[in-house]
C-alpha cells in the first residue's frame, strides 16, 4: 500500500519523541498499520537543531507554512502549542485538505468547535490523543470503548506539575512553595509555573474531555478553575488524617440543570484507586451507565508517552485516508449534527461536599454558634475535629460536610466569617467520594 | 443511514444486558453510532426465558442458526460460550458473510487462528472487547491506542472470582476453601470453580492478549496455568509482611529467546497501583517501550460491564460494514501477513524472582546449607526471615529470591527438599517487582 506522508511542525522534545518512535518502532509499526507512514518534513525556526532530533533523511524548513502547504504530505502533525500561530497553520491544513494531528489541548479547548467545523466541512481528520493525558488512550477510551455508555461522570488527575507538587506536598510535609522550587529544579514544572499549577492545563483537556464524554461543544470559557498554589501542607495533613488525599481534579458531571465543569484541589477516599497516583502520573476514572466505574493510568506527559499518542492517531488515520466519512468515528463522539449543547452550571448549582478548616477563639459557644449556622443552610456534618488550642487561645476546627449546593457552603461560610470568634478567612476544599 | 440489524445468539446475563443497554441507550448510541441499531432476532433454547430478558419487539427462536442464516441481520453477537456449538455457529456466520461480536474468550484463545484465518478469507469482522476483561477496553488500547509502541510485556489480573477470593483471603485471613464458599454463595464463584480458580480462563485471556500485543498466533496449548487452589492463607500473610500482596496474574512478556505466556499466583510490591485492585475487579498494567506503564482497571464481568463491551463493538463494526478491509484495524493488530510466530518459552526457561517457604528442623547448620544450595544454583537472596520455631522444633524460613532462570530455581528447590533437615515440600511462589 502507498506509504504516508508526515510533515510535523514543531520539533522540541515531544516532536523528537514522535521521530524517535516513527524511526525505532517502523516496522512494528507497519506491520500493524499495514502501509508504512514516513516522516518526510518537518518544520522549526532552529533548522540546526530540529536536524539533530530528527535525523538526516528528513527535510527540514523553519517556515512551518511550508510543511502545511507541501504537496507530498498526507497528514500534519501540530505540535507547536498556544492558539495563535498554531490555529492559523491548522487551520490553513484543513484548507489544504490536509488530516491533522495535533497535541494541542489549548487549541482544541478555546477553538476546537471552529476546528472541527472546518475539518468536517472539508472531510478531513483531526485526532487528538496526545492533547489529554499524555501517552493514555483516554480519547479512543471515551469516544470508542465507552461508546455503549451513558457518561455519568469523569473525574481526573490531569495535570503531572500540580500531581507531582501535591505527592511531594503530601510525602515531605513540606508548603507549595519550597516543592515548586523543586518541581522547577527537575524540570516538571516551568519557570512561570501558572498554567500548570493553577488549572488552565487541566480545564484544557477536561473541557475536551467533557465534550466528547456529554456530546456537548466546547465550553472553555465556562469551566471553573482553581488552583493548589494557596494550598497549606497542613490542610493536606489534616485531610490525611481523616482518610483523604488531596488531588487537583478535574471534574465534570451531567446533571439534570446541566453539566459541571470544574477544576479544583480535591479531598479523595484513599481507598480510591485514583488517590494513590502519585508523581507525576496522570489518570482518568469515568462513570459510564453500563460499564460502571474504570480507571486509566499512564505517564501523562513527556516525549515519548506522549509520542506513543500522536503516532497511534497517525496510525489510525493513516488507515482511514481514504474512507467515507460515515467510516469513521466523528471528531467529538457524537455525529457532529447530534452535539446538543447543554448549560454549563455555575459553581453556585454544583453539589459538592466540603472541608472547612475554621480559625477560631477557643471559647464557650463558638462551637454551637459554627454548628448553628451550618445548619440554618441546611448542611449536615460528616465529620467534625478540633486541632487544639494554640498558645494565643484560637483554636483550629476542621469540619467534613455532607453533600450540599455550593451556594449554600458559600452562605455558610460567610456567615461564619462574620462571627468575632472566628479569625480570618475559612478554608473550604471541595471533597467527592467518586463512588456513584 | 439504514439501520444496522443485530442477531443474538445466548439470551442469558450477559444476552439480557446487551439487550438493555442497546434499549436504554439507543438515542445516546445512535447519535454516536450515525446509524439506529435494532435488535432484530435472539435465540435461546428456553424461548419464553430470552423473550422476558429481550423484550416483545425482539423475534425470538429456540435454533441458534436460524440467527446466523438470518437474511435480515447484519451482525451476529454470540454469548453462547464453549467452542463446540458456539464455534460451529460463529464459523457459519462467516460463511454467510456476516460480522460477528463475542465475548467468548476459550473459543478465540483455542480456535482464533482458524477463525481469524475464515474471517479474513471472507472479508468479514471479528470483534472481541468483551472476551477480555469485561468493560474495559484493554483489546481497543492494545490494538489501537497503543499501536506506537514494541509492547515488552502486560500482566493483568484477569480472573474476578480468583481476585474476590484472594482479597478476601488477606482481608480476613482465611483459607482458601472457606472464602471458596462465600464466592459461591454470592454468585462470584460457580459451583464447580476449577475453570476460574486454576487459571483456565485467565489463559485464555492471557493468549489473546499475546497474540495482539506481539502479533503472534494463539497459543493457548503452550500456557502455563497454576491456580490458586494451593494457597495457603499464611503465604498470602507473610506475603504482606513483606510488603508484597499475592494476585493470580496473567503474564506474558517478550524476551530475545521467546515469549513468556503464564498465569499463576504472583508477590507484587504492594506500592503497585496494581497490586491494590480488589474484589472482583480486573486490572491489566502495559508495558511499551514509548508510554512506558499504563494501567487499565475496572469490572472484568457482569451484565452490563460486559454488554458494555459488546456494544462498543457493535458500534465499531457497525461503522465499518461497508468499508475495505485496508480502513479496518486488523483482528490481531497486526496485518493478517505480517503475523511472526515466537517460540513460547517454556517454564523452565523463564526468568522471575521467587518467594520460598521452607519447613526446617530448627538446628545448626540448616540455614548454612539452604544458603549454600541456593548459591550453588546461581541465586542471590534478597530477604530471608525465620518465622520462629515450632513446638516440635521445626522453623519456617522465608526466602525471597532475585531474578533467576525457573530452572535454576527448580534445581535449588529439588536439593533442599532433599535435605534431612527440611521437611515436606518447599512452597515456592513467583515474585514479579513490574517495574521493568
Amino acid at each position: 500500500m502507498k506509504p504516508i506522508n508526515i510533515g510535523l511542525m514543531g520539533v522540541g522534545t515531544v516532536g523528537g519523541g514522535v521521530a524517535t518512535v516513527l524511526k525505532r518502532n517502523a516496522e512494528e509499526i507497519s506491520r500493524r498499520a499495514g502501509r508504512d507512514i514516513r516522516l518526510t518534513i518537518a518544520s522549526r525556526r532552529n533548522v540546526e537543531q530540529a536536524r539533530e532530533l530528527v535525523g538526516a533523511d528528513v527535510t527540514v524548513v523553519a517556515d512551518a507554512f511550508a510543511v502545511v502547504n507541501h504537496p507530498d504530505v498526507d497528514i500534519v502533525v501540530e505540535l507547536i502549542g498556544g492558539d495563535t500561530v498554531a490555529k492559523e497553520l491548522v487551520l490553513q491544513a484543513i484548507a489544504n485538505g490536509k488530516h491533522v494531528v495535533t497535541a494541542n489541548k489549548k487549541l482544541l479547548a478555546v477553538h476546537g468547535n471552529e476546528i472541527f467545523a472546518r475539518a468536517q466541512e472539508k472531510g478531513v481528520m483531526v485526532a487528538f490523543e496526545a492533547a489529554v493525558a499524555g501517552g493514555i488512550p483516554i480519547i479512543k477510551a471515551l469516544r470508542e470503548g465507552l461508546s455503549a455508555n451513558r457518561i455519568e461522570w469523569l473525574a481526573g488527575i490531569i495535570n503531572g506539575t500540580s500531581n507531582f507538587i501535591l505527592s511531594e506536598m503530601r510525602e515531605k510535609g513540606a508548603d507549595f512553595a519550597d516543592v515548586l522550587k523543586e518541581a522547577q529544579a527537575l524540570g516538571y514544572a516551568e519557570a512561570d509555573p501558572t498554567f500548570d499549577v493553577e488549572g488552565h492545563d487541566a480545564g484544557h483537556k477536561l473541557t475536551i474531555m467533557a465534550a466528547i464524554a456529554f456530546g456537548i461543544p466546547m465550553h472553555f470559557d465556562q469551566c471553573y478553575l482553581e488552583g493548589i498554589s494557596q494550598l497549606a501542607g497542613k490542610d493536606i495533613q489534616y485531610a490525611e488524617e481523616l482518610g483523604y488525599r488531596v488531588k487537583l481534579l478535574g471534574l465534570t458531571r451531567r446533571t439534570e440543570q446541566g453539566v459541571e465543569l470544574r477544576v479544583h484541589p480535591t479531598l479523595i477516599p484513599e481507598q480510591q484507586l485514583i488517590a494513590n497516583v502519585n508523581g507525576v502520573m496522570n489518570a482518568v476514572l469515568v462513570r459510564g451507565d453500563a460499564i460502571g466505574q474504570a480507571l486509566f493510568n499512564g505517564p501523562g506527559a513527556g516525549a515519548l508517552p506522549t509520542a506513543s499518542a500522536v503516532v497511534a492517531d497517525i496510525v489510525d488515520v493513516a488507515r482511514l485516508l481514504t474512507s467515507d466519512p460515515e467510516h469513521r468515528v466523528p471528531h467529538l463522539a457524537f455525529q457532529p449534527d447530534q452535539l446538543k449543547d447543554l448549560p454549563i452550571l455555575p459553581m453556585g448549582d454544583v453539589v459538592s461536599s466540603y472541608y472547612l478548616r475554621i480559625q477560631a477563639i477557643d471559647r464557650a459557644g463558638v462551637m454551637a454558634d459554627i454548628t448553628r449556622l451550618l445548619a440554618e443552610n441546611g448542611i449536615s456534618i460528616e465529620a467534625l475535629i478540633q486541632k487544639g488550642s494554640a498558645a494565643d487561645g484560637s483554636a483550629e476546627i476542621v469540619i467534613l460536610t455532607h453533600r450540599v449546593l455550593e451556594k449554600a457552603a458559600n452562605a455558610a461560610i460567610a456567615a461564619i466569617e462574620a462571627l468575632d470568634s472566628v479569625a480570618g478567612k475559612v478554608v473550604r476544599l471541595r471533597m467527592e467520594e467518586l463512588n456513584g
